[in-house]
Parts: structure tokens; sequence; C-alpha cells
């Protein structure tokens, strides 16, 4: 009677209550519900005895009972960022070699989206999902963490125990642009960043606005943020704006290559010289300012190692891996023209 | 006894059998098995009854019992060209606007992976694929669209039966970036192509040079393709041979910006002046010719239109359309300095 009320009062019995009735920890279910390697018969027998008591049945268990559809579902903000498209490469050719596909769904910046992309991964019984850039919540991704193994990139949540974080190290890659700016001789550095709105503390342009001014403040300087519109909005005026700006400052630092490499253009097709007016480092390193004629000086994230890494923690997870890891790539600056 | 014979001699009875039996076309049989508009009770009874009798379970017959799952398979080439990048885009929010999903594998120009994913897409019971510029032949392609309805982007093949085509008119873009520099006053116009080695006569490249031969012709005038080493190898070599021939053209239509771009920089970096010495005119009007810096002419295929009309294209094969469709999606020159 004691199991039904579990039954009736939750939506769904959970791997926490099959661990208290077989009296076990949860890790010791999780070890049974996925075969893993050096599980006891004594233990199997308990867990499978509750299991079937309860009725569990979430789908993490009928995943593991189906065993492996070697599909990893990929959920990015967009495509047409060239820098998020070398993550994806690169993480789905570290999925190949382990024998796995990936499929790629684009979230468009929308939550709602992203979950539902999410949702269909899991009913598509893919083995693990990895995540670009996500608008959703740590929160939610919590949630989905209990149903299939999630790792993600460019969300800072260093605390997050069901899944896993790996990151470009975007306060030190923000704090090496200072530096590099500091020792081309520059004082007046201002950053570019954009209206953060109600931003989650977990995205990357506020951990660069915090290496930012880290950087500053290590030399005695005070830091100026500068704003363009929201993401989404058209930034030309803005950036025009910037430009014209009495109080410009003598070298800018600014959060993405996709604002500094219009930037650029901008300056220089309306006759401010870079770097001799205007000093210019942007982020990502995208192909863009790697054109000889951008020549654009850009913190280098390695896209190569973002994407090889993630994809490594991801398969780590589905083979059984139940501690989150947070990782940090290192980032570089490349110096270029604009500096 | 004959129905077991057919079950012993293949390893799967076919919509052929099916049909022979229940003494109706092929494309009665599909239409009752997707439950189309307007089948008669009659028509379905019969096919059901030979179905049954026959044992036919095909993966597309069980997905017509399933139900849709508003899942489309996107497989494209690479994400890395921008230019695809804004394919995809277009088509995916096409696709969300009718409440599909789109999950996109890489085929990274190998067949066997493009054969590897199509299976795994027609796997997941998607309802559909979109291709975009596969290396698997159109062979292999008319089977795989008798088990799922497929689409085909930058793929020439206007008689295929089976599955749909929507391409950008080659031909015609090719043909259009020799009248536009015939009209700044070029004549000694070359086109900078690429090794097709054994590549089969479908894919654009081939289409292009034939437009930009036959735009020479109507002209008077005599084509020279040169051409830089196959996909894949690295061609800077090649591109500063090109910039250093003694007979080195005085206007150079490139077939895509892939390889437009880089000669572009290369030129202007060791002195050559664009269009001064050299005139580029490039093709794909992806976001760096489109960068004021680099300024590069380029024929615009128009990718957004590409994209949607691919994603409608399939939605109505989905929707039950049996004929094909194979159709062009109109270039234009996009103007810029660099001619």
């Amino acid at each position: 009677m004691k199991n039904q009320a579990v039954n009736a009062t939750r939506d769904r019995v959970t791997i926490r209550d099959v661990a208290q009735d077989a009296g076990v920890s949860v890790a010791a279910v999780s070890k049974v519900l996925r075969n893993a390697y050096g599980v006891s018969e004594v233990l199997r027998a308990k867990v499978e005895i509750s299991i079937e008591k309860l009725n569990y049945r979430p789908s993490v268990a009928a995943r593991a009972m189906r065993g492996r559809t070697q599909t990893v579902g990929v959920l990015v903000i967009e495509l047409s960022n060239p820098f998020l498209a070398g993550v994806i490469e690169e993480a789905n050719a570290t999925l190949a070699e382990s024998n796995f596909k990936a499929l790629i769904g684009i979230g468009r910046s929308a939550s709602s989206i992203e979950a539902s992309m999410i949702e269909s991964m899991i009913d598509n019984r893919m083995d693990g999902v990895l995540i670009i850039a996500p608008r959703i919540s740590g929160k939610i991704l919590e949630l989905y963490a209990r149903q299939i193994p999630i790792v993600v990139i460019a969300h800072h949540e260093p605390h997050a125990k069901t899944y896993d974080t790996v990151n470009s190290d975007d306060h030190g890659g923000a704090y090496l642009a200072v530096e590099a700016a500091l020792q081309r001789g520059y004082r007046d550095i201002a950053m570019l960043s954009y209206d953060l709105g109600d931003s989650p503390p977990t995205i990357v342009a506020l951990l660069r606005e915090k290496g930012y001014l880290d950087g500053m403040k290590a030399e005695g300087l005070e830091g100026r943020i500068i704003r363009l519109p929201s993401v989404g909005a058209d930034r030309r005026a803005a950036i025009n704006d910037f430009l014209a700006m009495r109080d410009r400052p003598r070298a800018v630092f600014v959060w993405s290559d996709l604002d500094a490499v219009p930037l650029i253009n901008a300056a220089r097709m309306c006759g401010i010289r870079v770097p001799e007016d205007l000093a210019i480092i942007g982020y990502d390193n995208s192909p863009m300012a790697a054109i000889p004629l951008v020549g654009l000086t850009s913190v280098d994230q390695n896209a190569a190692a973002l994407g090889r890494t993630a994809a490594e923690t991801l398969l780590g997870r589905i083979d059984g891996r139940e501690e989150a890891r947070h990782l940090l790539i290192k980032p570089h600056v490349e110096m270029r023209g604009s500096t």
C-alpha cells in the first residue's frame, strides 16, 4: 500500500524511490539500469525487485533496456555564427570516431523551441544531448538532465550537479584582451557589449564584462562598458553612433566578432583609421576576422578544443559517469593589424 | 504458398508485391499507407487485405501506421560554408511554421557517411529528408526515396522520378556573371574552377562551367577554365600560382566565394589592384563577400528562397504528392567594387 501511495501522490516514481525501496544508493540503481560493469548479482536482484514492485519505468530505464541508438543530439542557438559551426564540426568528428552520429537542432534563441527540441531528442531515444549557448535556464536543464545525459557549451554554471559544462574561459579571455591592449600602449580602453536585459548570469557576455573590468582594475584603470542594443536588433545605427561619440575611446574591446567585424568595417569605410585612430579587439577569432583585408585582433576560444572536449565529456557521461564536470578551455589572443 | 515463396526468396516484401496481390497500382497502395485524402473504402480494404496476407511491414508502412513524427532530417555536406547555413536556417524556419522540427546531420563530403545518416533518419522515423549538396549518387538517392520523401538541393538531376530537386539555376548564374563582366568592358575573362575528378554530372560546378562557356560563346569569345586542386586540398599555393601567371586573365569568374574570397585577399595583399589589375566575380554572395573591406562582386543564389522552396517542396511530398518536381531558383549578380 505504501508503494501505491507513492504512485498516487507523484506524477512519476523516481530513481530515488527505487533506491530507498531497495535500500541502496541512487548511483547503485543507476549502475544497474545502465548495465554498468562490476554490478554484483545481489545488487542487481535487489534493484530489479524494487523496480518491478514500484513499476518504475522512466525513459532512462527504458533507454537502458532498449540499448543505445549511437545517436547524440546537438542543440545550437543558430548556424550562421561561423564560430559555432567550427565547434559543431569538431564535436561531430569526435563523436564519429566513437561511432556516434550527431543530429543537430536549431534553438533560434527561444527557450520554448529549445525545450521542444530537447524533448524531441529524448523522444527520438538519443543517447545524450550537447547544448550550445542555450537560452533555457539551468533549472530546466537540471530537469532534462535526469532524463538524458547533457553537456552544455557556452553556459557558465560551475555548480550544476546533474549535467556537465564545457566553456571557454570567457573571464580569462577578456582579461587577456585588456592585457594585449595595455601592452600595445593603450590605456583608454572601453568595452563594447550589448544590452543584457534580464539575461541569466550564465551567459558568456557577462563573464567577458567581468574579465574586462578585472583586467582594467588590475592596472588601476576604471572600466567603461558601452552597450549596443540587445541581441536580434539591428545594431548598425548604434555602431555608427559609437564611432561618432565625442569621447570615443582610443581602444575598444568588443564582446564578439559578430559586432567587431561590422565595427572595423564601418570605421574604415568612414575614414577612421584602425588602429591609428581606434584600436579594435574582437572575440571569437571568426573566419571573417582572419581575412587579411579585415585583419582583426581577436580572442580565440579554440573552437576545435571546445567541440572535441564537449563531445568527449558527453561520451563519458553516456558511459556512466555520474559526478558533474565543469571544464574551462584556455583562450589566447590572435594579434592582427587592428591593434 | 505463393506468398510464402515470395517471403522465402526475398529479404522483404515490397510495395510492388502488395500492389500486384491487390490488383492495384503502387501509387494506390502508397495512398492507402499514407492515409491520403480521397482513398475509397473499397481500395483501402483491398490493400489492407493484401498487406495482412503478405505480412508487409516496411518502415514506410510502419511510419504511416504510427503517424507522423513531425520531424524532418536535413543532411548537409558541411556547416562551415556560411551560404549553406543560410539555406538551412530558412528551411528550418519554414518547417517550423508547419510545426515540423528539423534535425541536421553532416555528411562530411563522404557518400558512406551520407548513406549512414539517411538510414539513421529513416530509422528515427523522420517524415522526410532534405539533402544539400550530396556526394551520394542519384541512383542511391532513388533507392532511399522509396523509403522516405526526399528533396535535394544543389544536385542537378532534372529527370529523377522518385525525389524532387530544388536548385539555384547554376548555368544561368554563371551566364549572368559573364554578362556582368562583359558589361564592365572586360573581354579576357577566365573561369577559376577546380579539379572535378570523377565528380558526377549533377554537381553545381559543372553547371557553372557550362554557363560560363555558353556566356563567352554567345559573345563570340573562347572560354578558358583554370583549375585549382580538388575539394579538400589546400588551395593557397594554387591561388598564388594563378596570380603569378604570365598570361593571367584581365577578369576572372570564380566558381565559389570559398575560393574567390581568398583570391581577392591574396591579390590585394601582394599589390595586385582589384579591379584595376584583375577583376573578380565570385559565386554565393557569402557574408564575407559582402564585407565592405572585401567588396566582392558575387552571384547571389538567394539562399533564403532555396531553403524556403525546398522545405515547402518536401512538405508537399510528405503530404502525398507523387510526381517529381524539379525547380530552379533565379540567381542575380550582386555588383561590388571588385569588378
